[in-house]
């Protein structure tokens, strides 16, 4: 390995309050190090955009420490073993784990979450629908939804990446399906392309109504990834033993301060209903027995995904804000230009 | 039977908003019904009182129908059968179930919960810590609170007739308790007579510091039932993978308008906690398991309670206001003198 091959990294340069934007970050220049014994090296093909890095650079208590200043963006990419001082990683594996925002990464193997074996997949995919977001869905649903055939599914963020999933990993389970989403063209696109049974549009003046006729029979489950007025909206029609999966906090853009909004133990104590938060990291070491189910979906076109994706290490300090003005059409990536094309 | 026996019960003479008051009630005198095939006739001994009757006559959607204006009050009561021409209930056997705010109740075994069978312990125990209140602490802690040994167990109502057996029943599984009480009289009850680990007072201006003191090593399973500020604070102190059960929302004096609080959602979310809701009724098959470990308990004296007897009818139309005042010691019942005290 060339001591002078250079690594770009996106790193953290202030700390947002809320969303972070382009201007939290920047792009610097480092060093790739020698490998130590039990090191590889990892050539990042693909980066990973998602909401919940909100939550990795802000100041606020949440379930990890936030990324320093200078740091280099916490993020998952999917890349190519290229050199090997591990005897578990061989060049030429595919891996996908928390390798950053960055070209090239230096592992030991404690930030990577799977080696990527799927025969006839693109490496992109697991980083969507068979990486942390169909992973999410899967273990959410099934473990905490618990659906059952019959059962009437809501999902919210229903045409994202994960809601999207969810919604169609639930129908394969014999339930009804029920997506929220919002603006006619998502609403549309759950229906034409996620086969949700119904789609209900939260910005329509009429949302209340429309969710009350797509939901005839109550909710049994609902897929929670937003809070606030939409969490509020389909609680109100919870039934008995319905399975409330608190999975993101989308619609609320500040937790500083604390925001209100109704209680919700009369109505989970008037059903025995339950209300439960999942993290996916919880299921680490069942993520081999999830891709298992959902990569023959996929396979079988079951499983529909979408992806985004944005090119050059240059994309990616807005990229986290453009998902939250919802420009994006579904699972965002970026995708990084092989080795040679700047010169190493 | 004399057909000119008379009953004499409570009834709903108007519908309250809020906290039913001795007002809203009126007692009224029927003649005892001859009895056809498949009844039976209950003479009542012991009436229960009981804070879920709030919403048993308010008009606002709850878990059962409201009872009737002119209606008998609904209430658990234990008494002996005193004629039958039912198959299944015998002259002398003693029965717990809902036989409403009256002297005689006929019954044809579908609002019975249970033959009291437990030897040598008083009937009026059928009504609190062998009835709903043990029957709602032991299923709510076991099943949903799911305590194992060390984890930190916290109690709301901690010193009332369910939250002291939940204190006691997770003692006997091998936690660490924490009673939350109001006032230093009711505080020092959870510490002397229920056993408690730590106990706090919620009237205290340094609540917050006596909680956080108490529960040095977090919150494992929270016994709710107050919800309001008491929940809010216990849920900021929530470990990874805690249970919240809502068995009842005491602090909330009314629901229209629905009270708001802090979104419970990202707190969920952070600790992969569960909060769910509680119905004793949810578990009726089970009694007499129920009944079987809690028997014994008491007989040894792991198991202590304390029962409030008021003496006849003419107490029960404040008697549920009485409770919201917090006069009540222990499980508020209400005794009958016997049939020949007032001369059928």
């Amino acid at each position: 390995m060339a001591a002078a091959m250079k690594n770009r990294q996106v790193v953290l340069a202030s700390r947002p309050l809320g969303i972070p934007q382009a201007e939290h970050f920047r792009i610097a220049q480092a060093d790739v190090p020698d490998l130590r014994d039990g090191q590889f090296l990892v050539r990042n093909e693909f980066l990973s955009v998602e909401p919940a890095m909100r939550g990795w650079v802000n100041a606020a208590a949440n379930y990890a420490d936030p990324v320093p200043i200078g740091g280099v963006m916490r993020s998952f990419a999917a890349g190519t073993v290229t050199a090997s001082r591990h005897a578990g990683y061989a060049v030429g594996d595919k891996v996908m784990g928390m390798l950053g925002w960055q070209e090239w990464a230096v592992s030991d193997g404690t930030g990577i979450r799977r080696k990527v074996r799927e025969a006839g997949l693109p490496l992109s995919l697991s980083l969507g629908v068979l990486g942390i977001n169909g992973l999410t869905a899967y273990f959410a649903l099934t473990e905490v939804g618990q659906p059952r055939p019959g059962d009437t599914v809501v999902v919210s963020t229903a045409a994202g990446a994960v809601g999207s999933a969810v919604g169609q990993i639930a129908k394969i389970a014999g339930c009804r399906t029920v997506g929220i989403a919002g603006g006619p063209t998502k609403r549309q696109q759950c229906l034409d392309e996620f086969g949700y049974d119904a789609a209900v549009d939260y910005k329509a003046p009429d949302f209340i109504a429309q969710l009350a006729a797509a939901c005839p029979r109550g909710v049994d489950v609902y897929y929670d990834n937003t809070s606030g007025s939409i969490t509020d909206a389909v609680v109100q029609r919870i039934n008995k033993n319905a399975r409330i999966v608190v999975c993101g906090t989308a619609s609320v853009s500040s937790w500083d301060p604390w925001p209100s909004g109704p209680r919700i133990e009369r109505h989970l104590l008037n059903k025995s209903a339950r209300m439960q938060g999942f993290l996916v990291w919880d299921y680490e070491h069942r993520y081999e027995e999830a891709v298992a189910k959902l990569a023959p979906w996929v396979r079988d076109g079951r499983l529909k995904y979408r992806e985004e994706i944005l090119d050059g290490l240059e994309s990616a300090p807005d990229a986290i804000a453009g998902l939250y003005r919802g420009e994006n059409q579904g699972k965002r990536l970026i995708r990084l230009p092989p080795e040679a094309a700047h010169g190493v």
